[in-house]
């Protein structure tokens, strides 16, 4: 289940204006020891913490194809992307890529290694997308899919994928399969300003490298 | 800069009685189309969505030995643990990472690649931890620390480890150097009931062989 305000960013609490503990106002301040901007109760004293958000999700193997979804609903309604969603409290990274890959592709799948770790620190994300292998092929699109299909390297639809994260996770697999290695690979995307929408993409094992990217949609 | 509410897993809006944007009551419950409770504003209907935290840290090495930070806060105040606190909105994991490293040893490090992944999901935690190198000996505790000091593996103080997911890192960590070579690992950690504390740990790569922890210090 995937809440709009969170996949753009928003947070469910970026606009607080009330304390959920005793519901007097609260004002956006530097705390005492502290060195950032929290959202502060001006009654109760209550600190807000926010932090960022986990998406989990897989790359689901089945021969020399992988499973992609095509998304029923906001943001990027209609582009293609990994099965893949927001970490929820009492479970595991695992466990949340298996749940996703079953609500949105109806797919059941063993979890290899960690293949990617890609910091969006513009929308205070951390996507974690895991190898996978498809158990069977009753496979078919959950509430948040339009279609679920798989796709070989040479038919990956580039041009109508839905996350930044989504298509350097693919870009990096295909190369790592080209090279009969998969290693782990972690990396930062960072929004630049304006539209459409580009991304400047750094490694975490050569920083210097920095590379371009464009989704294809500018769509919020 | 940890917030012990947090650390202890509560989170700062577990206990949400008012909705932090219009002041109303909530009610936990699940809302349509979802399938597990969440707080609910009665008037404005806002879903508030809680989801787990990062902790990011790193294992920093000087030839043979890495460094601990003796700890001056709660939980588990006086206790040893690696460098390591909450992810920030805004920033990445390894520059998480680098600050606590900063905040906590005063230490400077160059990350290296990402060497445990925990996930604690009876407290919504993930554990991220680097290893990384040491750049220089001029480091020191910082306010949440008591001493901050260079351990070779014979030296490490295991029955004074404040956390289970730094013990288990550092088990792995000494075992892969002894093999000449680091992986990435994945595991879970999760607590089990009744005191003294006790945990049960299973790796991603080997989910039949659990294994079962103590911590020395029963405190909350």
């Amino acid at each position: 289940m995937i809440d709009t305000s969170q996949a753009i960013g928003l947070g469910s609490n970026a606009t607080m204006k009330f304390c959920s503990s005793c519901a007097s106002t609260v004002t956006l301040r530097i705390p005492a020891g502290d060195n950032r901007p929290r959202f502060v109760c001006d009654s109760c004293h209550t600190i807000h913490y926010q932090n960022p958000n986990i998406v989990a999700g897989c790359i689901a193997e089945w021969e020399d194809r992988i499973l992609l979804c095509k998304r029923a609903i906001e943001p990027r309604y209609g582009l293609w992307t990994l099965p893949a969603g927001f970490m929820e409290n009492g479970e595991t990274a695992p466990e949340a890529a298996l749940r996703e890959t079953y609500e949105e592709a109806r797919a059941r799948v063993q979890l290899n290694s960690l293949f990617t770790l890609f910091n969006l620190p513009h929308i205070n994300q951390v996507y974690l997308i895991f190898r996978a292998r498809l158990l069977d092929l009753e496979f078919g699109p959950g509430d948040e899919s339009l279609a679920v299909e798989l796709y070989e390297e040479s038919a990956i639809p580039w041009e109508k994928m839905a996350f930044p994260a989504i298509m350097e996770t693919l870009k990096l697999y295909f190369a790592d399969r080209a090279e009969g290695h998969f290693g782990t690979h972690i990396g930062d995307i960072e929004r630049q300003q304006g539209e459409p929408r580009r991304y400047r993409i750094r490694m975490l094992d050569n920083p210097a490298a920095i590379r371009n990217l464009s989704t294809p949609d500018s769509s919020p």
